[in-house]
C-alpha cells in the first residue's frame, strides 16, 4: 500500500481499498458455508468499520469489554456479543442492565459461580443471552467442553437464556497449526453444546440448545478452514486490516495488509542500523516467539527490527542491503494489529495512496 | 501497597505517599551530588506528577516527543528539553518555533544532516538550545562520542546554541549491567563534551561547552550510581512508579512499587491456573528476555504471568501454591510501567489504600 506524502509521523494509515476487500473477502466465505459473521470490533475500534462489517452483513458485533459495547451502542449498533467471561461485580451488572435495554446483549460466564451472580439480570424485560465458554486447546479461559453443562445449568437456575457456546482457539496462532486448531475447536464446540443441551433437556429448563444452540467461534487464522461440524458463528478480527503475525503465520499475503504506521527515518548512526519514530507506544510491544523482530518494513524486507522502545524502533540491515535515508518516511507493519490501534486516537484514511479522511478510534482503552 | 475498596477494574492505582517518597529520594540524591535533575515526564504524563518534580528541585522536564513538550507547556511547566533526535521536517519546525515561544527549550540531534535542517529556528529571538545525542553502549540512536563534534559544528553553523551533548545508557536494563552502564556513560558524555568543546572553541563558534557544556545523562538503573565524571544532569523516568523490570534489576525494593493494575480474577477454569482481566491493553507487553512473565502479583509471589492477551492476563501457581479466589481483586505489577501509563486516560490516586483523587494521563498517545 502506499502512503499518502506530507504526513506526521508516527500515524497508522489505513488502506481503504484493501480493507473493504478483506471484509467483503471474509462475508463472502461465512455466507457461502452458511455460517453468520460477527466481527470482533476489537481490532478496529472505529464506529465506521462496524458499519461496513454490518452493512456486508455481519449478524452483530463482538467486543471484548463492557466499554467496548457502550460505546458501539452509543454508534448505534443493535446486537453485541460480550465474549468474556466477565466477573458480576454490581457495577457491571449495573452496567449490562443498562446495555441490555439498548442492544440485544450476549454476554459468557465460563464458571457456575459467575452465571449464578447473573441473576438480577434475569428479571429484565430484556435479559442478555448467554453462551458457556470453553477451551478447546489455547488454555486460557473457559472450561473443559465436557464441563460446559454445569455453568450451563447454573445460569439457567439463575433465569437466564443459556443459547450456545463459545469458545476462541488461540492455538492457531502458531505456525502451522491452523487446521488443528479449527479441529479442536470443532470438536470442544460439538461436544459442549451436546452436553449443554442434554443437562438443560433433562432439567426440562429454557434454552440451552436441544436444537444445538449457538456454537460460536473463529479467529483469524482458522476462519477459512472448513472444519466438521463448522460454527455456527464465527468471530474473526484481525482480519479487517491483518499485520505481521498474519503474513508470518501464511493467513493473508502482502497486498492484504490494510493498515500500516508510517514512521520517519530519526537516526542513522550505526553502521548498518537505522531507528524510526514508531516505537512501542505506536507498534505495541507483541512479539510472538516465533517471530524475527517487532513488525516488517514494508519496502525493505532484509530489515529486522531488532529493538523497540517506546519511540524508537532499531531496524538493522544485512551488510550491503539497501535501506531507507535519514528522514524517509516509510511504512511498518505492526506485529499485532490490535495493540496498535488501540495506541491511537485516530486511523488516517486513504485510498490509492491520497488522503480521503480519517476514523475516530472511539473505543480506544476502553477496558472496563 | 494497598487497593481501595470497591474499585472497577482493570484501573491503574498510584500510591501517592509512595510516589512522593520516590520523587523525594531521587531529588535529594542528585542534589547531594550536586547534579541537576531533569525527570523524564513520559513515564507519568500527567502535569500533578511533573509539578511534584519541579517543586522538588528538578530543573526542568524531559520528554521524548513535540506532542509531549505541547501538553506540557499547556500545564504551565516553562523548561523542557526534548531528549529525542527530532527529524525536521517543515511541520515541525512550525511546532518547534511554536514551543520555543513558550517555554526556555532544549533539542537534540544526531546527524549533521539534522542539525543543518535545524537553522530556521536559529532566527528566532528564544531560540531553542541544541545537545548532541552520543551512543554510551545501547547501540540505539546518537553518534559515537569523538563524533559528536560533527553533529554539533553542523548545528553551530546553523545558527544555533551548542550547550552540550546526552546519552540514555540503556543497557543498565541488563541484570548486572548498572556500574558499567554508568561508567560507559560518564565517559561517552566527558569525551563527547570534550570533542564539542574543542570544536566549537577552534572554530570560533557560539556554544558548545569551552566550559564542559552540559552532559545529560540518566535512566532509572544508573541514576544513584556514582560515576565519574558525574553527569552534570539525570532524566531518569522510572522511578517515579517503579515497576517490575526495576524489581528484577534490583534497583527498587517492593516497598518502591507506587503503581499497580488493580484486576479481577474473572476465571479459576484450568488447574493451577487463574486468569485477570489486566491484559496487553492494560500491563503493556513488555517482556526482557531476562524476565519470567509479564508483571508481577503483589500478594501472590509464586504465581507467574505466562500469558498474557489483550483482555487476559494467565498466571500459574506451582502446585499447592495458594492463589487468590475467582471474584477477588488483585495487584499486578507491570513490567514496564511507561506502557501501562500510557495505555491508561488516568490514574487512581490513593493514601493508605483509601482513594483520594485521580489525575488525567494528559500527555497520553502524544507520540508526534
Amino acid at each position: 500500500m502506499l502512503l499518502p506524502p506530507g504526513i506526521t509521523t508516527p500515524a497508522l494509515v489505513v488502506d481503504r481499498t484493501r480493507l473493504e476487500h478483506n471484509l467483503r473477502s471474509m462475508a463472502d466465505s461465512a455466507a457461502a458455508r452458511g455460517i453468520r459473521l460477527r466481527p470482533h470490533a476489537k481490532t478496529h475500534k472505529t464506529a465506521e468499520i462496524g458499519r461496513l462489517q454490518l452493512d456486508m452483513g455481519a449478524a452483530g458485533l463482538t467486543v471484548a469489554t463492557i466499554g467496548e459495547a457502550e460505546k458501539f451502542a452509543d454508534a448505534g449498533v443493535t446486537d453485541l456479543f460480550i465474549a468474556y467471561p466477565l466477573w458480576p461485580s454490581p457495577p457491571r451488572l449495573a452496567r449490562l442492565a443498562g446495555l441490555a435495554e439498548r442492544v440485544r446483549l450476549r454476554i459468557g460466564a465460563d464458571s457456575a459461580e459467575a452465571a449464578a451472580l447473573l441473576a438480577p439480570l434475569s428479571r429484565l424485560v430484556s435479559r442478555p443471552q448467554l453462551l458457556v465458554e470453553v477451551d478447546s486447546g489455547h488454555h486460557r479461559t473457559g472450561v473443559a467442553p465436557g464441563q460446559a453443562d454445569g455453568v450451563a445449568l447454573a445460569a439457567a437456575r439463575a433465569g437466564l437464556d443459556v443459547v450456545g457456546v463459545f469458545t476462541f482457539p488461540g492455538h492457531s496462532y502458531t505456525p502451522g497449526n491452523r487446521e488443528r486448531a479449527a479441529a479442536d475447536e470443532a470438536t470442544a464446540l460439538a461436544v459442549a453444546s451436546a452436553a449443554v443441551g442434554a443437562a438443560i433437556g433433562a432439567a426440562g429448563m429454557n434454552g440451552g440448545g436441544a436444537d444445538g444452540g449457538e456454537r460460536s467461534g473463529g479467529s483469524t487464522p482458522t476462519a477459512a478452514v472448513r472444519a466438521d461440524p463448522p460454527p455456527t458463528e464465527l468471530r474473526p478480527g484481525v482480519y479487517a486490516f491483518n499485520d505481521a503475525q498474519q503474513l508470518g503465520l501464511g493467513v493473508c499475503g502482502g497486498d492484504q495488509i490494510a493498515l500500516v504506521a508510517a514512521a520517519t527515518v530519526v537516526s542513522r548512526a550505526g553502521p548498518g542500523r537505522f531507528v524510526l519514530d514508531s516505537g512501542s507506544k505506536v507498534l505495541g510491544a507483541d512479539s510472538p516467539s516465533w517471530a524475527d523482530g517487532f513488525g516488517r518494513l514494508l519496502r525493505w524486507p532484509a530489515a529486522r527490527i531488532v529493538g523497540l522502545s517506546e519511540h524508537h524502533a532499531t531496524a538493522m540491515l544485512p551488510p550491503g542491503a539497501p535501506g531507507p535515508e535519514l528522514g524517509q518516511t516509510v511504512a511498518v507493519i505492526p506485529n499485532h494489529v490490535c495493540a496498535a490501534v488501540n495506541l491511537a486516537d485516530e486511523l488516517l484514511v486513504t485510498r490509492d495512496g491520497v488522503l480521503v479522511g480519517s476514523w475516530r478510534v472511539m473505543a480506544r482503552g476502553m477496558n472496563s
